[in-house]
């Protein structure tokens, strides 16, 4: 039913169709991993002349990088091999969670470089201490990575709350109310690297992040839509709809952990009663298990003790996977998802689990479609995280206009990497 | 966060950029009620000579006409108007509903030109029957458009149901399973318009062309995301994420009819137990307040008892208000749009209805958002129903390649409106 009508505008300027071009060669040899001239020019309709004076544009400002031969093992004239360089423009992730801080670097290529995880516990410290223990892990990254030759341009944090302006609304898990993250963050930070340009801040919630980062990095496959839910300490959603994020009229969409399972249940943090984060939240499942303690060693002994066929915690996973599976029926007679992909905590609690989520999914879903083999329950995958998703995000900026982050000097071209 | 990153693909060749020029041109006209050719060149930024090139293909093909001078009433040298035609190339919209088929053309410039609505219990009656008396309702529409000088190019069904590739997978308040709709109607229609080239037909679920129609031809004004409920006999939705339909994977999104408001609830025709239709559809609604009767006549005497204040009607509407809400709460929880739209036969109750909706919505929507004030709970308007927006649904690719509907000789130039 999608066609389309978007008026077709002014045309651009000389300027500004090279500058999208630079984005388009670049993108395509990101997308093939390795990729010719001629392959690019095939590729993106463009003239091989045209093509071949983008891409030198891209290898003296160091975003592409070629060797004299590919890598095929092919007999005859070997080609050049472009491929998006591994030094250069660079996105900083941080993610800040309730019981752990994670920070990682990554290339223009999506590859994690550098990751530094902590595990801290962030309840009940003031926000304004938690965003600078993060920030002092984030320049210890930075150090690392401008060690590895990377250049990072930009940090975005991955926060587990309402999260809009800058700003977070609200985090219940962490308690914190109208915090201005992205500021006490970007002036932390700062302080700690004097030296440098202050990086650029944004922040985002963290499912939508990793929901991302699983639709660019993990096996997703086909599959263009999904819903996503992170077990964390909250739970976590995210919707994508056709490959996009749909983030809501005030970016707070996806907040599946609020979603009443049961309104005659126990009070929520949020006001609520029976929200779902009160059967299939990491303190309800430990509560239920028995498991008296928190965080991620709590668990990993509930996983223990699930694996070694412990009847309580079977029951309390099956219990809050009854629950996941009824406030997921009625998100996909909403939604009508290619796939529901569980994250985070979930991922290791998946065979007690996916057939109490898939039992009331078969049954609920009312176009029939849903069963046990339909595949459309997953697991995430463990190369999509939030962190990861929102140094990314700052990668898909540098993608989406090289132009804009060249280096400050004019660079020289890098030596090639087969030199 | 989206960011343009398709690729630009090969040139367009000239006769493609021409359509989709014409296309631009007549859209702009539409777009602008009335426009002359300056102001279109000013619009869509080509040049005055090539819109007047591409107007006057356009007059031709009678998609658009021109009168003498603009209706400004301002002084000085009149301009030369130009209108999308009010004859010509047309829609038909067909909506069959559990207890009415409504037909209607709709013209270029999305106005309802004729309009044929029949009550009909179409419970029980085998589909082909059913799509047999709507195909009847369409013939007559069809005369009647033809007198008023419209050529509908192409009908569109709305239907109660799961819609996809053509048929009805499942439609529980009719009773269908498995109905190929499109071909059904399409060859009863072609049997009692035998004279005539047979009309292309779609098919799409009712609440989603409601929805459509309400964005519009409805007063959203800057509204683009919105969850769409029509209270029929069953409880239909659309979900609307900037200005486009989701529909889902395999075109079955909206179903929050099916949603679960209470997992102990009475068992719903679906199989579940507790759906929301089971406590907000019209036959719960009628049976709540002590009216042994259903359609659009129990609809009416139950409005009017609310209005006259006798409690049990206005209990019943209230409590479907509250499960109503429940079901939005976590529907707002997980979409975050600008606003839940009512329409259908919920218009009629929103005395009543929209406090009750409004209280659970303030009080579960996790954002905070949500106020009686907000204005965000809204009800449908009179001008958008499914049959237009079937209709609509046409004309928008009329509108989108206007080649590709251009009339079959080729035609005179109409006479100037002002002739």
């Amino acid at each position: 039913m999608k066609s389309n009508l978007a008026p077709l505008g002014p045309k651009a300027d000389k300027a500004t169709v090279r500058r999208s071009n630079l984005s388009l060669v670049l993108r395509t040899v990101r997308d093939e991993d390795e990729a010719t001239r001629a392959g690019v020019a095939a590729r993106v309709g463009l003239t091989r002349a045209a093509v071949s004076s983008l891409v030198e544009q891209l290898l003296d400002s160091g975003f592409l990088t070629e060797s004299g031969k590919t890598f095929s093992g092919q007999a005859g004239r070997p080609g050049t091999a472009l491929k998006v360089a591994r030094t250069g423009p660079a996105g900083l992730g941080v993610e800040i969670n309730v019981d752990y801080v994670s920070v990682c670097a990554v290339d223009l290529a999506g590859t994690d470089r550098v990751r530094l995880t902590e595990r801290l516990d962030n309840r009940g410290v003031p926000p304004a201490d938690v965003l600078a223990r993060a920030a002092g892990i984030a320049a210890r990254a930075l150090v690392r990575a401008h060690a590895e030759g990377l250049r990072p341009v930009g940090a975005a944090l991955a926060l587990p709350g309402l999260v809009s302006g800058g700003a977070v609304r609200q985090a219940p898990n962490l308690g914190w109310n109208q915090v201005p993250a992205e500021g006490l963050f970007a002036d932390a930070l700062a302080a700690l690297s004097a030296d440098q340009a202050p990086l650029p801040v944004s922040s985002e919630n963290e499912a939508n992040l990793a929901a991302l980062a699983e639709l660019w990095f993990g096996g997703l496959g086909t599959v263009r839509s999904f819903l996503y839910l992170t077990g964390e300490t909250g739970v976590g959603g995210a919707l994508v709809v056709d490959g996009e994020l749909v983030r809501g009229a005030h970016g707070f969409a996806g907040e599946i952990g609020h979603v009443v399972a049961d309104a005659r249940g126990p009070r929520c943090r949020c006001g609520s009663r029976g929200c779902l984060e009160q059967y299939a939240g990491q303190a309800a499942l430990l509560r239920a298990a028995g498991i008296d303690a928190a965080g991620g060693a709590a668990m990993a002994e509930l996983e223990r003790r699930a694996g070694a066929g412990e009847a309580r915690a079977v029951a309390a996973v099956t219990e809050a996977g009854r629950m996941l599976g009824r406030v997921l029926s009625g998100a996909v007679n909403l939604l009508d998802p290619d796939a529901v992909v569980l994250g985070g905590a979930y991922r290791g609690l998946m065979p007690w689990l996916a057939p109490a989520v898939d039992e009331q999914l078969t049954a609920g879903a009312v176009s029939g479609l849903w069963s046990r083999d339909s595949g459309r329950l997953r697991s995430s995958s463990v190369a999509g995280d939030a962190a990861r998703g929102a140094a990314a995000l700052v990668v898909r900026d540098v993608l989406a206009d090289p132009v804009a982050y060249a280096p400050p000097v004019t660079g020289r071209r890098p030596a090639r990497a087969d030199a």
